[in-house]
């Protein structure tokens, strides 16, 4: 196994390496929202898998981020144990549900990015990165296959459904481009070749998006603005929402496994 | 394919099929109560999947249901359209989670009793219940192993967890005696081969469940009082908060698909 600590600080790893597991957590519980709720029983069986590999992906990130911490907390510890501020998640994932469409949508622009970032993690020089990415990557690749295939038959749909989906393109948009910006946090990943620096990430993104959204006859919005504030710890309040609801459990019985 | 039209009329073998279909629906949604809530993120996997497991059963029990009917309706009419006194499920599966181990007594309960239903509807004389059964035999099956084995771990456990899980099998057994008690759609299921008659399967269970109380170091209680009506549509108030919560997309928008 290789070890990287000579390469990266551990708390500068260990930042990077919440950025992946509270995304796939935050975004995994908020695709479980639908658990049960769906229209449709097909639906809610599909986006239940969906959730589950994303919560099992981010115990991978957690495990590990817990390990090069060092400081003795688990996969559990950090993910019920931590305050919003102390999230790493990209602003995206936290973002509300909406309907199915915009929550499909949500979907489609975290895998495409997700896919192109965990295919040059699995080169990692960190080896315990690259193992973990090349899991989640496979599952990933089908989620953008599928995420990818209904935002084309919703926006190439009926005018209802195309104009919805034009809306939840036009209320996410704003929030992707946290994706593509780095800091120094990424910069010294980048330096110790752990991971590729996100600008890097941007161009094969763009790709997919025009050719799903042309397919789907959606519009790419002209703006460049970008919210940014979720991997470094600012947070809209919608994750508050969403760690009450996930961590109330352990916080009002601390320790309780049951 | 064989068809069991001349066996036993229609609209019998509907409610037969309506209780398999509506036992896996009501209990998959309990257990999927748990998703995203639980104090250890293994546990929240591990429950999810069981969940997913008992809806796609229920999708097929309500399909073949439906098939059966003739009506035009399918696995999403029967389960999102119908107000609860046409739900026929066992009262046990619409009984509350509790706490985890409550969670985990209720399912090993019916798990025990799915295992040797499913066993014997493997050589049904219709052979679409037969198909069904060997497919979810297996889910089962493995879903017994671990109830049973979390009965055990937590029955033999602490003070503390033993006396929750004891309390857990007052609450739950005068529940469990529904499984067993047959009527006319049984006894006209069990006559034109499609199922066993309930009684028959009574000892097989009662074997697994001295067995597994022993070692568990939990009491089985000496009452024989079961409370029925489940299966022919009397339910507790439980069901409705179920069916609120489930239906409420597809009441409020009907006919939305997302």
């Amino acid at each position: 196994m290789t070890d990287t600590g000579d390469n990266i600080a551990n708390d500068i790893f260990f930042d990077w390496l919440l950025r992946r597991g509270d995304t796939a957590l935050v975004l995994g519980h908020r695709v479980s929202e639908w658990c049960g709720h769906s229209p449709v029983l097909e639906e809610d069986i599909a986006l239940a898998n969906i959730a589950l590999d994303l919560i099992g992906q981010a115990r991978l990130w957690l495990s590990l981020a817990g390990e090069v911490e060092g400081k003795g907390r688990g996969e559990n510890e950090l993910a019920y144990l931590r305050d919003a501020w102390d999230f790493r998640n990209l602003l995206l994932a936290e973002q509300p549900n909406g309907d199915f469409g915009q929550t499909m949508m949500r979907q489609f622009l975290i895998d495409a990015y997700q896919a192109q970032l965990l295919k040059a993690l699995a080169k990692s020089a960190d080896e315990r990165v690259a193992e973990i990415a090349v899991k989640a990557g496979k599952e990933v690749d089908y989620h953008l296959d599928r995420s990818a295939d209904l935002v084309i038959r919703l926006g190439d749909g009926t005018a209802e459904s195309r104009q919805r989906m034009q809306m939840a393109v036009e209320i996410l948009w704003p929030y992707s481009g946290e994706m593509f910006i780095g800091d120094a946090v990424d910069q010294a990943a980048a330096a110790a070749k752990v991971a590729p620096s996100p600008e890097d990430l941007r161009p094969d993104w763009v790709s997919t998006v025009d050719a799903v959204f042309t397919a789907a006859t959606l519009s790419k919005p002209e703006t460049d603005f970008a919210h940014t504030g979720g991997l470094t710890g600012r947070h809209s309040e919608h994750l508050g929402h969403i760690l009450a609801d996930m961590q109330f459990l352990q916080r009002a019985y601390p320790g309780a496994t049951w």
